[in-house]
This record gives structure tokens, C-alpha cells and sequence, in this order.
């Protein structure tokens, strides 16, 4: 996974890349439905004539990915599937988490299936024999830490106390550097910014423990914000692309000015993937000091050819110091190799092309390829370790 | 009409077209007012001093249609009109509607003032006397159903009955291959997602058959819509872009989010127009399986030299099966040559130099550029005939 | 502050620009905060580590302000910062002012804290010793105008009155040229369209004045613009991008659909800044015959290097006599000469590739950019004088 000439562009395709909010890989061996299933953020039909390969998406896996499999560049469908069978789950996870060059990943955890790595087998999977140590911490999701409180049963009133300490009980785990919230896909942010009184978060828990299934009331959604707020970490919050379970719109973190302006000055905010919402991103990046942004999931979707033109939105106003890298992989080792390569090329380009036309001076160019790529998230998280 | 070198665009300039969605032409000679009114989606008052020649879409007539009439690019627009006026309305509409390369024609024929042409005088209009079959199918506007439903005097409890038997009828008449709504016009889609009762119908009903005019109660665009799903076929949906009596930010398709859920696994949901909502568009078209997208309006209105840029949002995360070509051209000839050049010089550059890049195999670009210009729309509106 | 080879290029970076919308500089010499301060829309926490540098509009500063201060390009914040202090702000003024090669500014008073420039301030700081006149005209801030009513002290039930009265004393102030509403600060645009009753205007007006604070009642938000109509004279509308007071998506100019359809045929609207909301702006001014735009502000704070894919979507489908040049540089001298830079480069570089394209003829081309950097607002203002 090769990028073009420029020094601007080597320190990007050589820089240890801190992946600031990425998922577990499969151990599975895939067949083409499961396969399919993890390559798309739509649903395929078993049997059904659309191929989750005629995609932007799979066309860059068909070019990118298929060369680290041994296969010719534009490999068919059928070649890939046949090949990534034939070296079995743990060799291809090994090619390509060894080939993203990562050497720091956060992993959401709240969102494993069965035979899914957890961090540390993660972190194992990217290390090579006599390489740099490759590191992984962990990010809670606040939503799994809710309904399982939920889960093991409370009364209403006793709710937030409980969830506020399952939340410190979670964080307080060696390894945990930040909390995320799926707020985007429950309420949306199109809610009330003010933090719920007492009786309304007890008359809230009292509705939805007395319904059960997931977190979406809209009292105890903006509870989770304000309790994330109180546990002192970084708060990551999915924003824009997501699968069809979201309501599109209402994932414009626009919809969260008046929030943000009330906690102002409390934990860093970072916007996860935002696309197609970058440039409303750049500018809360722009003017609250506490937020930043990565366009994680949309760089490998719209492939590498395409993460220039995101990141150029992305970056549009966007202060150095706040965009951060993230491939937001999930499932398939792919995803953390082409998320890696659209970043390194996304990035590289702009950023070379900017020096070669004398409009960015290359120490400056520099810094902000290692900023982005590493040193914001190092920062932000206060990590320590990795390379 | 020419685009650039590479087998792509080659592929694409010959390439007979699929126009899905557009509307007749009309036979009238047009005086300079009357030609303006149709080159803009917005008001020409007659002795203002703006002219609709002064926009990126009359800069594109002067560039790409002057030829066509014999005159030098870039004719001053007087020349144009009288040269225009000289040749008389047949032969101006039989030289664009050839130049245009269309082989099949879908024709919303739902807004067609008089002197306009029916989609088989349209099919005539582009066939070449040596050349391959042209086709024109029929799309039926269910608006124009439902008003003249009302027309015809209805009781308001037999209202949606009649409706569906009026829309059943419609759409049993030979070469219907396909219904279309103007809801985002009506009343936007940030509509309630569920379908109305039988009383909520009967008093909407009531209320709108009391007072006449133009369907925009929601409840009865909401039946509307639920009616278009059982007809069976697929379902055109007016999208972003339109003239002045459009709610911009109300026709974004993504407010269909909680509609387009409930409805899957039923027809197909073709979106029109999109810009400047692609992206959004892209998105649902990646998550639903039942919905398509195109950016047709748009393309002829940013000109030729801007589809490209335009063409890339659209297909940012598009699977390759999703996107197809409509010209939406309405009135003047101009608009279906016009937007066939920006559709193929927009997709064939775009994805030559993919191509060129090896970003993309060439048989995956040129099954592409084949499906998006005339496969995908073969196949969803199961199209026979046409070349 | 040089632009590249051809003769679009070269007539923009010659050409007088008519600045339809600024504020004042200050006169003060600036400490290292307080320049940040001024050189970003966010917070700058003195003490904190963000450095308003590191940011696009930062890297531009020292990329393309640096030569005129005689500092190397890219010359490190630290440099710049000594070199502007040892020179005083009258003579950094001076030079960017100059180099702005602005012949009429439009100054609006409404925000000017104490040692900011007046109108004939700013005009003489950027006169040339032996060149043409430069003139600078005034835009009357209308919330300035009602709060000052307020704290006056009025009765409710004479508040409007009395509000029309002060603006249209205002208005016919000599210089006055058009007026200016910051509604989409104060209650954002998706508000009531209609003209708000006597009544409705005196309870509100109760409402406010006993409270006193800002002008952000819906009801008398609505009520000034209304009375803008009434003025006569072009209407300025600040939209999209601004600081952390806003909420950027109840600034999207779509949300103004209903009222502009209401006010069509009266004052000229002119929307300023408008990213990232510039394609809903650019079908604005396409549909409606009173609306122009510009992308002022956006311009110098993505740069120069990145204002051409800005004004790409901003003309998008805007008709020529739409677009209008604003810098809205507010504080620091900078900002008007970057400002100026930056909307000559990117649309020298738009029409000069599309010249050279042979997309647009030259003399379209050359009559394009003299529109949108000075005649449309000489035309839409009416002014004289300046150069």
C-alpha cells in the first residue's frame, strides 16, 4: 500500500498512526454473505443480485487489498473471496492489521460480537516480530454500560446514581482512555441541551425500565451526555455516516451548538466520521475550543481516491491541532489497512500539493501530517506507549 | 458534442442512454422571453434587465448547443435565439433530441402545457431515419391522479378508494413503467412517516375536497405515497433542486429516513435531482436496498465543465447498481443534448482517470459508466425495446 | 500578493473591488492575544495551548501577509508577531489596506468597539498617495438601531414606531447604502415568514423591554426585517459561518424560502458568508429574483489556496450578476488584503481554466469577474464615486 513522491507524503506513509476509535476484527472465516455483510453499512440480502463489491468500497478492496493477499491488483470478486479462504481468518487479520502501520488503536468495545478480538488481541495481531510495540487501550461505550445496569435490574429513582457508578466503575478499568456515545443514533442531536432534573430522569428510567430494550429516551440520553461530561475523559460521539439504523440529518453535529456551549470547558468532544457533515464539524472545531473531529468509516467508503476530496472539506477551517485520525474498522481486517491508506493518501496529497505550490511551508506540513496523524490523539488521550 | 480521449469516455459518448426521468418538449417557436423562462428555474420578468443566458447553464448553451445550430461557440445570445428562430422549433428539437444519443425515454407526463409533445412525438423527435429503434415510456404523476380525482367530484369517504382505482387504471395503460411524486414540493418530506387511517384520509379528504386547489394536505401526500407502493411500481421522488416554489432544505432526502424503513422490501424509490443533497442521497442509496438516485436537473444547470465534480459526490459511497441518468429536461430542446454531454463527460472523466490512475479496472469502469447510463434503469423499470 | 499567468488572472488581480461588506480595523497595536483573538472566529484562552496560528486562516497569514511586512514566507508566528509590533498598527494597517486594492468599501458600523476605524478611516488608509479615490460607504446595523431605540427608553405599544423611525433617520444619513440584519444570530431563519401584527409587536415589545438584553425576540426579529423592506434599501443578511454565537444550521438560507417568497419584488437581499451553505445560497439567488450572495469571510478563512473550490459551488448555478466580492474583515488589516487575494486567485483560476478549457469565452469570462468584483454591487447599490 504504496503513496506517492514528496517528503510530505513519505513521513505520512512511514508515521505510526494513533487510531483514536476503531472496533474489533472477526476471527471468523467469512463466507461471501458475512463477508458482504461487514463491507457494506446496508443490509444484503442472501441470494438478492446487488454485490456489496459494486461499491466504491469493494472496488478499492479489489485494488488495494487484494495485492497483500497475493493477487493481481482489480483481483475479481470470486479470486478474493477464494483467496482470503484459502489463508484462513488469522493470516489475512495478520496481513492487514500489520499493514495499516498503526501503532496506537482506542478500541470501542461496547460493540462485539462473538469472536471478535478484544484490544489486546488486536494490538497482537498489528505487532510485527521485531517491530515497535504496538499498543491498545480501550473506549467504553456509555449505551452498553447503561443497559446493562438496566439489565440487572434498579429501581427508577435509584437509576442515574447507578449508571453514574457502573460508568466510573468502567472507566476506572487499567486501559480505558475515553467514553462514546451513540447518541446520534437514539435521539439524534436535535435534543434539549439542558441536563434533565432529577425527577425527570427518574420518571424517564421509570418508562423505559418498566419497556426495557435499548437506550432511547430522551431524557436518559441527555443524562449519558451529562454523566460523560462528570467522568472526566474524552467524550467520542458518533456524528453523520452510520448504517440505516440512523436518521441522517439528525446526526449533523450542528444540532449540538447549544449543548457544547453549556459544557464548555469540561471534557474534549470528538466527532467521530461526520461525513457528510465535515464542514459543519471544522467550523465547532473552529470555535469550541473542547472539539474535534476525525472523517473515520467515510475515508475507506468513499476510498482512497476519493479521502483527498473529504479531508480538504474536513480541513477547510479546521484548526491543526484538531483533526484526528481514525478508520472506525470493524469486523473485516481490511477496513484498518485501506482506513490507514486513504488517511496516509487523503492527507498526503493535500498537504504535498499545498507545499509544492509554496502555500504551506514543509515544517508546517510536517507538523500537521504528525499532529493529525498521532500527536493530537497522544495529546488529547494523554497516551503513553505504542509508537 | 464531443468529450475527451480514453476508452471510458469513448464508451460513454457512444453509449445509447437510458433518460429515466424527463418531461416533453415543447413545439413552440419561442421569442426571447419565452426562451428564457425555460433555460432558468427562476422568474424572467419581461423588460428586467437579468438575463437567463447570464447563468452557468446559458453559458453552456452558448458553448455546447451553439454548434449544433451551425453558429461559432460561445454565439452571443442574440444570434443564438434568431439563428434559433431562423431554423423553426422542429428542426432545433430534432437536432438536439439527436445529438442527445438517447435510446429509451421515461417521460413524466404530468406537467405538460399545451404544444408540448407527447413521449411518442419526443421518441420520433430524437430517431435518426437509419439509425436503431427510440423508445418512450410513460411515468405517471400520481398528483395529477389525485387532483383530478377531486376535479371529477369525489365524497370524501370514497376518496382514497377512488384515488387508487384512478392510480390503477393510470398505471395499466401501455408503456407506463413507473409513478412519480412532487411531495418534497407539497409539503416536504419531513412528513409523519405512517400510513393514515381511513379516518384521517376521509376528514383530510374533506377538508381539501371543501376548498379545491393543489394537493398539499399532508395527510393526503402521506396516502399518497402509501398508495404509489401498492401500484407495485417504482416510485420517482422529486429531490433537492427545483424552481422558486421549493422548500430547499424540506426536499433533502434524507427526512425520508423513517419512510423509506418502513416501506422496505417494497417498490423501488428512485430520487431525482438530489443536488445539492448527493451525498445524502449516496447514503440512503448505500444503506436501503430500494433506493436509487440521479442528478439529473442538476447537471445541465452546473454546466458540462462542473458535472464531474458533482457526479463525484453523487457516487461518494453509491454502490455502482444505484445510480442512473435522467436529463429531467423539460421544454426546451436544449436540456436533453445538454444534459447527455454533462452526464457522459461528467461520469466519463471521472472515471477515466480512475482508470488512468489504476484506481480502477478498466471492465469495472466501463460496466460502470454501462450500468449507471442505461442497465441499472433497464433493469429496475424492466424496459424492453430501445437500442 | 501575486496570482498566476493568463488574462482573467491578470484582470482580477488588477481590478478595483467594490468590498459590498466590512467592518472597521483597529487601531490599536496588538499583543499576542489579542491578535489571536482577532484572527480567529473561536476562543483564545490566554495561556492556553491553541495557538490561533495553527489553524488554515493562520498558515495563510504568514504564507501570504509575511512578504508585505518583509519577513521571508511562512515566517514563524513568533517573527510576525515582532515585525508587526515594530512597525505599529498605522503602518501595518496601511500596507494591507493598500494591497487590498479595494476602490469602494461598505462598512458596517454596527460592531465597532472603541480605536476601530470609521468608514472615512478605512477609506483613507487604503488611498493611495497618487492613486484614485477610494471611497467608503456605510451599512446601517438595524438590531444596533432597535436596541439604541430600547435603551432610550419607549413604550411598548411605540416601540415599533419608533424603531421605524430611528431607521429610517438613520438610513437617510449621507453614505448610508444599504442596511443589515444579524437575525440568523438571534433566533436563526427558520422563523414565522409573516409580517407579525401590532399587536403581536407590542406584546413582544413588552416582553423585551422589560427584560432589556439583546434584540432576539422572534416575534421583533421578524419585525425588523419587515421593516427593512420598508427602508428601501438593500437588505445585507449575515448567513452561515460566523463565531461560536451562532447556530450554524439555523443559518442555512434555505430556512428564508417562505419569507423571500413573501418580501419578492421589493429590497434586494444580499446573503453574506453563506458557507458551507453556498449551493443553498447559489439556488437562492438562482430562483429569486432579489437575492445575491458573496462568500466573504469563508474566503480568507479557508485561504487562498483552497477559495477557488469554495467559489466552485458558490457559482454553482448562481447567474452572474448574483455574486458579489465581500471581505467582511473585521479587526485586523490582514483580513482585507487576504480577503481580496483570495477571491482574485480563486476566481481568477475558476475562469481562467475554464477559458483555457474553452468552456467559457473570454469575454464572458472577463465580463463575469468584473461583475462580481465590483459592477453588481455598484449596480445593486447604487453607488458612485470610488474606483
Amino acid at each position: 500500500m504504496r503513496t506517492g513522491p514528496g517528503p510530505v507524503r513519505e513521513t505520512l506513509a512511514a508515521l505510526p498512526l494513533v487510531d483514536h476509535h476503531c472496533h474489533g476484527v472477526t476471527t471468523d472465516d467469512l463466507d461471501r454473505t458475512a463477508f458482504e455483510s461487514l463491507l457494506t453499512e446496508g443490509e444484503v440480502r442472501p441470494g438478492g443480485d446487488l454485490s456489496a463489491f459494486d461499491t466504491p468500497v469493494g472496488a478499492a478492496v479489489r485494488r488495494h487489498c487484494a495485492p497483500l493477499l497475493d493477487l493481481e491488483r482489480h483481483a475479481p470478486a470470486e479470486e478474493y473471496l477464494a483467496r482470503r479462504s484459502a489463508l484462513g481468518a488469522h493470516e489475512v487479520n495478520r496481513r492487514f492489521l500489520a499493514a495499516a502501520g498503526t501503532g496506537v488503536f482506542c478500541v470501542d468495545t461496547g460493540f462485539a460480537p462473538p469472536r471478535t478480538t478484544s484490544p489486546a488481541d488486536l494490538a497482537r495481531l498489528a505487532q510485527l516480530p521485531a517491530g515497535p510495540t504496538v499498543v491498545a487501550h480501550e473506549v467504553v461505550r456509555l449505551e452498553v454500560v447503561a443497559e446493562a445496569v438496566a439489565a440487572r435490574g434498579v429501581e427508577p429513582e435509584e437509576y442515574a446514581d447507578a449508571f453514574r457508578a457502573a460508568a466510573l466503575d468502567a472507566v476506572r478499568r487499567p486501559g480505558v482512555v475515553a467514553v462514546k456515545s451513540v447518541a446520534a443514533y437514539r435521539t439524534g442531536f436535535d435534543l434539549d441541551p439542558a441536563r434533565p432534573t432529577d425527577t425527570e430522569v427518574t420518571r424517564a428510567a421509570h418508562a423505559w425500565l418498566s419497556h426495557g430494550g435499548r437506550l432511547e429516551h430522551p431524557v436518559l440520553v441527555r443524562q449519558l451526555l451529562w454523566t460523560a461530561v462528570e467522568l472526566g475523559l474524552p467524550l467520542q460521539l458518533h456524528a453523520g455516516f452510520g448504517d440505516s439504523d440512523l436518521r441522517l440529518h439528525r446526526a449533523d453535529p450542528a444540532l449540538l451548538t447549544d449543548w457544547l456551549r453549556l459544557t464548555s470547558g469540561t471534557v474534549p468532544v470528538m466527532l467521530l466520521h461526520c461525513w457528510p457533515y465535515q464542514r459543519q464539524a471544522s467550523y465547532l472545531s473552529a470555535v469550541f475550543e473542547q472539539v474535534y473531529l476525525d472523517v473515520g468509516l467515510a475515508l475507506h467508503h468513499v476510498g482512497p481516491a476519493r479521502a483527498r476530496a473529504v479531508l480538504a472539506e474536513a480541513l477547510e477551517i479546521t484548526p491543526f491541532r484538531k483533526l484526528l485520525y481514525s478508520s472506525d474498522a470493524y469486523g473485516v481486517a481490511e477496513f484498518y489497512g485501506l482506513g490507514a491508506l486513504a488517511f496516509r493518501r487523503g492527507l498526503g496529497d493535500l498537504l504535498q500539493d499545498l507545499v509544492d505550490a509554496d502555500e504551506l511551508g514543509l515544517p508546517d506540513a510536517l507538523r500537521l501530517a504528525r499532529w493529525a496523524g498521532a500527536d493530537n490523539a497522544r495529546r488529547i488521550y494523554r497516551l503513553t506507549g505504542g509508537h
